[in-house]
């Protein structure tokens, strides 16, 4: 039996690691210190009570003779997927609820997704960027194009007209960098896409943290972009669905390549590879899109936003140079006084007890920037940024 | 952009559908009758209390303040690999926590660990089956070989020295043919795989029907398993999860092709295209374990097999040839008087209000046969049997 040969192009990353044995070495030194994280992706607010009510709600349902559910379809229930449309709907975006498929997560489906399309095919990614899209395109054995983000496009490459690409990932707002792309700049690519004949994989992840509503949440708000274009979506950062495990992806029925219809390929995908999600969590997410429901998440996600504002706030205030962080939980920036990534790391960690994620560790582009997130806690936020400021003096 | 041409070879199941519309236009055209569904592999007992209480307890944590939890391990809680270690141990199987990987599912995992094999192996397939393992092969354009399973190998196929294969199937209790290897059987193509170098995927999803102890229930009974197999399980069928999305993968840390670990492989990929099964899940999961937990879903399970015991001991008496229905909820039993799968599932529906499966659905060796699930309500299955041997007469 032959292994996939490609795992073996992966390079390991220890990045997550690597920064718990530094804070582990850190506070093994300095016993009595308090460390501030503001290195973490993950959501730290709970899940919000309409959300609780929903899922005990719903296990009591499978424990009832009456009310008993078993095997629900593939892409999920229509309850969850109607739900989700008319989310979209109100940013003027008609989605049909076969348009929609819902899975256990983004990072499941943006990984999963790649089996409809031929391996050979040219991807073109960020750099620096959400390591999922390139291990996943490694190991399917792609040939995989960087195009360089940067200060000077403010981290949001743009289409290269002499480079083609078949398989485009955008990530919007950017996991790092917290950047966000403008309609004018997304329909530069979705024209860039149409004519050459690309999909673009639009991961849209972090868009409830958008407040500007000149910015586009999803990419169907662009022209164009059914025929382009498949988004991925997640409760993860949304409604603190990390542990709860639950997303969806937008395949839209006019998107045909060679003839074929992608939808009815991933749909075939699903049908075959995945049995659906929990009922209990579908009973959840819906639950995300009540009046209480969408109340209630926002209050967290304003707590995030705070936390973010004041991040971005103090960079603003120190003169220092970053992305992210009004539309975005993530704030990047330009590691000060010249400092490489990880060495900028080693200073805060060191003199400050604050732990960030060193931006080195998402792409070689990535090296002198630094990301902070916003899902800290609001004090400790607020504290960390004190001391940067004090430090700086 | 290239879509991936090897899913126009999939050939698309219309099995369940023909079935249903069947059954809808013999509903039409006989409104009054009662139809008896012994078709669906869906369960139909609810979740047992300990369950739905864990599940319940868990959803609450997710909400408070100082129990939240985010992302967990990809490969599962802890709590619920050490468990599943602990009831492996008690048939004498010793597993490490970190070779066993929690799932949304069976499904999934039988699909996505095709991801670690190189596309360039040729994979031995049971025929009939459960058609999962021959799509997603096709999806990855492999070269499939089938094994005849029939009336004279009591569907139980065995291993052609002259064959060589690199990834085979084998499915104990099997879908849809409720036949069950025995050890000696098992060693076989233990034996085989280790002389060929090849990978046994083994698909335990109803090893908790097996009422004799003299059968493995896990394929690691068997020695030198650890050598050659991966084994797949479900709480699906074991504890009602259809609906609630959990399984479990072993890849024993042995398992090693060309030098590389398959353990690790699998490892790399699930961190990569996977984020865990839901909290709560997992810990309604969990709960199956306790003493509790145990008892209750044996009473579901006693329930199906005593329906298995019903149909069984009608087809015994009525001198029909079949097997399952003994260790496994499936009863598979070959077609009287030389109907066809489809002509007797016609019969049956037309006749009496039977609802059953066609065979020929499974593979081209299932035409002739037929089959019937035990996962239906206790009254009606004994008056389907009722009917059947008074038609009969």
């Amino acid at each position: 039996m032959k292994i996939n040969q490609n795992y073996a192009n992966l390079q390991e990353s220890y990045l997550f690691s690597d920064i718990a044995k530094k804070v582990s070495a850190y506070q093994s030194a300095n016993p009595g210190k308090k460390i501030i994280k503001l290195g973490i992706g993950d959501v730290t607010q709970p899940l919000c009570e309409s959300v609780v009510a929903a899922m005990v709600d719903a296990a009591r349902e499978l424990g009832g003779r009456d009310t008993f559910r078993g095997y629900g379809p593939e892409q999920g229930y229509a309850f969850l997927r109607e739900a989700i449309c008319a989310y979209y709907g109100e940013r003027g975006v008609v989605l049909a609820s076969d348009e929609v498929f819902v899975s256990d997560g983004a990072k499941s489906d943006i990984g999963n997704i790649l089996d409809i399309f031929c391996t050979d095919n040219t991807v073109l990614i960020p750099n620096p960027v959400y390591p999922v899209y390139v291990d996943t395109n490694i190991m399917a054995g792609r040939n995989i194009l960087f195009m360089d983000a940067s200060q000077s496009n403010l981290f949001l490459p743009l289409p290269d007209e002499a480079l083609h690409a078949d398989i485009i990932y955008l990530c919007s707002p950017n996991n790092p960098t917290g950047a966000v792309y403008t309609r004018e700049q997304l329909k530069q690519w979705v024209d860039y896409a149409i004519a050459h004949d690309s999909v673009i994989l639009f991961d849209a992840a972090y868009e409830a943290f958008i407040a500007d509503d000149k910015l586009p949440r999803s990419i169907y708000e662009i022209e164009g972009a059914k025929k382009c274009a498949i988004e991925f979506c997640s409760f993860s950062k949304t409604a603190g669905f990390t542990g709860t495990r639950c997303g969806y992806t937008v395949v839209p029925s006019e998107l045909c390549f060679d003839g074929v219809h992608l939808n009815k390929l991933w749909l075939r995908r699903q049908t075959t590879k995945f049995n659906g999600v929990a009922y209990t969590v579908q009973r959840g997410a819906a639950a995300v899109f009540t009046p209480e429901g969408r109340s209630q998440i926002k209050e967290s996600i304003a707590i995030y936003m705070n936390n973010a504002k004041t991040i971005a706030d103090t960079m603003t205030d120190m003169g220092m140079w970053f992305t992210g962080g009004i539309n975005s939980p993530y704030i990047w920036l330009k590691c000060p006084r010249g400092y490489k990534s990880w060495d900028y790391f080693d200073y805060l960690l060191g003199e400050l007890g604050i732990v960030g994620t060193p931006g080195a560790g998402f792409g070689t582009n990535g090296e002198g920037f630094f990301r902070m997130t916003a899902f800290g806690d609001a004090e400790e936020t607020a504290q960390a940024m004190a001391m940067l400021k004090a430090a700086a003096k």
